[in-house]
């Protein structure tokens, strides 16, 4: 690997350049700004590296670009890159130090919209790519990039480009599209994410907000939901029947990487401001909870009048969004009946539920070649002991891809993604890129 | 009454010149517009009429002018007029027909904020003392007048004004500020009002946002707020413990008289779009809730993201604007001290309480002389039954004033008081000035 890890290193200005490249072009998929200019940009690059891209565009939403590139001496394994090319808004614009849309490197750090998440990541595996075909004109197995358009508003026509191609999913491995190093810089090697059920309950009752003293007779849409509200859960526990029924418990084995794996709760704890956790849980708790515990989190809540002072309205509508995050084997399609029926049976079956996103959660063992490869990667590139997370708190698309995944990369803490001053430390950059590929060399050759 | 009836009828035109005046004169008690300039025009009208109006000013908030004029011939009964010279805000402006400060008049009916609450009213007292006055030469026992300027910001300060200066408010009875006619046109006798107590209930836990996965092991201020307002109603029940034990019960003539007032259930289920009242109650239970019930309304309610679609974002705040509406003797001093118990030993000492309004009921008893006066006037100037209702659903300074209090006066239904197109009928501008000298002439004589 030494002479792809020294192309990498010479080759550092120009993924440098690349990246400016990608983070000058907007990809905002919420408002669709730039996406179709964007897609084309990464359709260009795939094809620079000889990847034979191909465009899917179900008409809907941003277009998927994937390509390919056979490996000569190892054409009967395949590892797949999974990125995105879109990255959240900008706004608000005020709080940027430097445009969002120019990428500017101070210190060794690059600023802008989507500089971390996921063109970092995406410029990262071109140019890996890159490094292997100049250096051993090959790849150590065959090569597939999935890269998508929707990532930042929840992959939302994923699972349809699965379903009508689903070729261009199927790998041994997935290298996931984020990873990199905790806050003590020590190399994370992640498994999983949770899935997500995310709901808006609403309560309709009058065609108009009416005067507060009519509350003795007219019924009230914000006790209507604080009502339902509470009959699904307590003391940190689902209510709603047969929600833990497909709740996979964690192995003897996931419960010794849980505990091996470091987890900060001090710094959370400063950076939120506060002195405990749930139940004053502990921390080895606190990281069973992260990785493996059914939530149910009230997003966003409103009702009537919220400005200054008082007024006395009785309102007419009243609605909160819900998260609830999943684990292994829970099924979003399946929970929101049983959130229906149990609502009916509490007697609030007038309260509406909309379906805003579901996506199932996943892990891959740390058994799997895939992981072991990752793991052993990250301590000869990084010298140090890696970290194996059996699942990230967050959630991903990751149940639409049947192989094995690994969330690996080139990123590391506080990178502000989503927020102004999105950053990537370029020496990260490089690491990442050498880690990716000496993950993918060990698994080709297992 | 034949010659002061007279001269109500010959000087209708200058009583709408008078209305006119005041409520081309902005007065907005929420933002403080045009507050000076309309004190000073009505002290300058009670001086017009001879009422030797005097300034009373804290300092803080509107002034309060109060006057007064000795009866000749009955200078041992006192009757107080109370009325407000402040208005609502005309906002929204677009949804105006004709500008709310330029009063205009289309088919009898008078355009104009405050033409209707409660400048009509205030126009109407000032007038029918003149009409004593010009043909009398006398008034029927001594008139007193407290005009404030902040009724439509909850009357923050006559607690203040009515401790300072105890002697303006003293009287033998008290001619409340609104009153007039039901939609089916018939005289309504308001003997009360209920009290409120106006909080907001927050709960607070980081010092910002984070993102809804960390919803597994940091606590949700939304959370903790649907649990604390679960505490607080079951069934339509308020929990909190001692809630109901200052709660007079109603007498039989109440209840009789609850009885006897016609309801118009159908207009109001009509209006607001809904087929039930709440637990289906029927309009006997409906007129008792709205005469008796203590109420206990969420009027608003808010936490974390509220816009479109799906946000995954822990709050770190959540509040509730919360309106208990009061009934004799209950009291929002002592309550809000049970609400704090209660939400302490429920394990919510947590969530804050700001008190921003408290207001106790007031009824006046169907037996008192000004009462009965009242009806009496009504039905002679109506020439049809008298409704008695022994408390508005709506609340009120009444307490405030230690003698008995009847709402009477020329308003008519669906005036908009308080929304754009607020309007007066001008015969119950006439017919209300008859109907309230009537029953200031009854009472005196009594």
């Amino acid at each position: 690997m030494k002479e792809v890890f020294d192309y990498i290193d010479s080759s550092h200005d120009s993924a440098i350049e690349l990246l400016s490249k990608l983070v000058r072009q907007p990809s905002v998929a919420a408002t669709g700004q730039g996406i179709k200019e964007c897609s084309e940009l990464v359709t260009n690059l795939l094809g620079e590296i000889g990847a034979n891209p191909k465009v899917y565009d179900l008409g809907e939403g941003s277009p998927v670009i994937a390509g390919e590139i056979k490996s000569k001496k190892n054409p009967k394994k395949t590892i797949l890159f999974y990125n995105h090319y879109d990255v959240q808004p900008p706004e608000p614009l005020e709080l940027w130090d430097s445009p969002p849309f120019s990428p500017t490197i101070k210190e060794g750090t690059m600023y802008g919209r989507g500089v971390s998440d996921d063109k970092g990541e995406l410029a990262g595996r071109l140019k890996l790519t890159e490094a292997f075909l100049k250096t051993w004109n090959d790849v150590p197995c065959n090569f597939k990039f999935v890269f998508e358009g929707e990532e930042e508003i929840g992959s939302i026509h994923l699972g349809k480009y699965v379903k009508k191609s689903p070729e261009i999913f199927r790998a041994d491995g997935v290298i996931w599209e984020f990873g990199g190093v905790d806050p003590k810089e020590r190399p994370q090697v992640i498994l999983g994410v949770k899935g997500i059920l995310y709901i808006e309950l609403t309560s309709k009752i009058a065609k108009k907000d009416a005067h507060s003293s009519l509350g003795a007779i007219v019924e009230n849409p914000a006790w209507r939901l604080v009502g339902a509200l509470s009959t699904l859960k307590k003391d940190d526990e689902i209510l709603i029947p047969g929600w833990y029924e497909d709740v996979k418990r964690f192995t003897k084995e996931e419960l010794e990487w849980i505990r091996k794996a470091p987890y900060d709760a001090k710094s959370v704890k400063h950076e939120l401001g506060i002195k405990n956790f749930i139940a004053d849980m502990g921390v080895d708790e606190a990281k069973k909870a992260l990785a493996g515990k059914p939530t149910c989190t009230i997003c966003g809540m409103n009702s009537g009048y919220t400005g200054v002072g008082s007024k006395t309205v009785l309102p007419s509508e009243a609605f909160a969004k819900i998260d609830f995050r999943l684990v292994p084997d829970q099924d979003p399609d399946d929970l929101i009946k049983k959130l229906r029926k149990h609502l009916v049976s509490k007697g609030y079956g007038d309260v509406e539920i909309a379906y805003s996103e579901g996506e199932k959660a996943k892990r891959t063992s740390p058994r799997e070649p895939l992981a072991i490869a990752a793991k052993e990667a990250a301590e000869s590139v990084y010298q140090k002991p890696a970290i194996v997370e059996i699942s990230s708190a967050g959630t991903g698309p990751m149940y639409l891809f049947d192989s094995p995944c690994v969330a690996i990369g080139g990123g590391h803490a506080f990178t502000n993604a989503h927020a102004p001053n999105e950053n990537k430390r370029l020496d990260y950059l490089v690491s990442g890129m050498k880690w990716v590929a000496d993950t993918v060399n060990r698994f080709a050759i297992q």
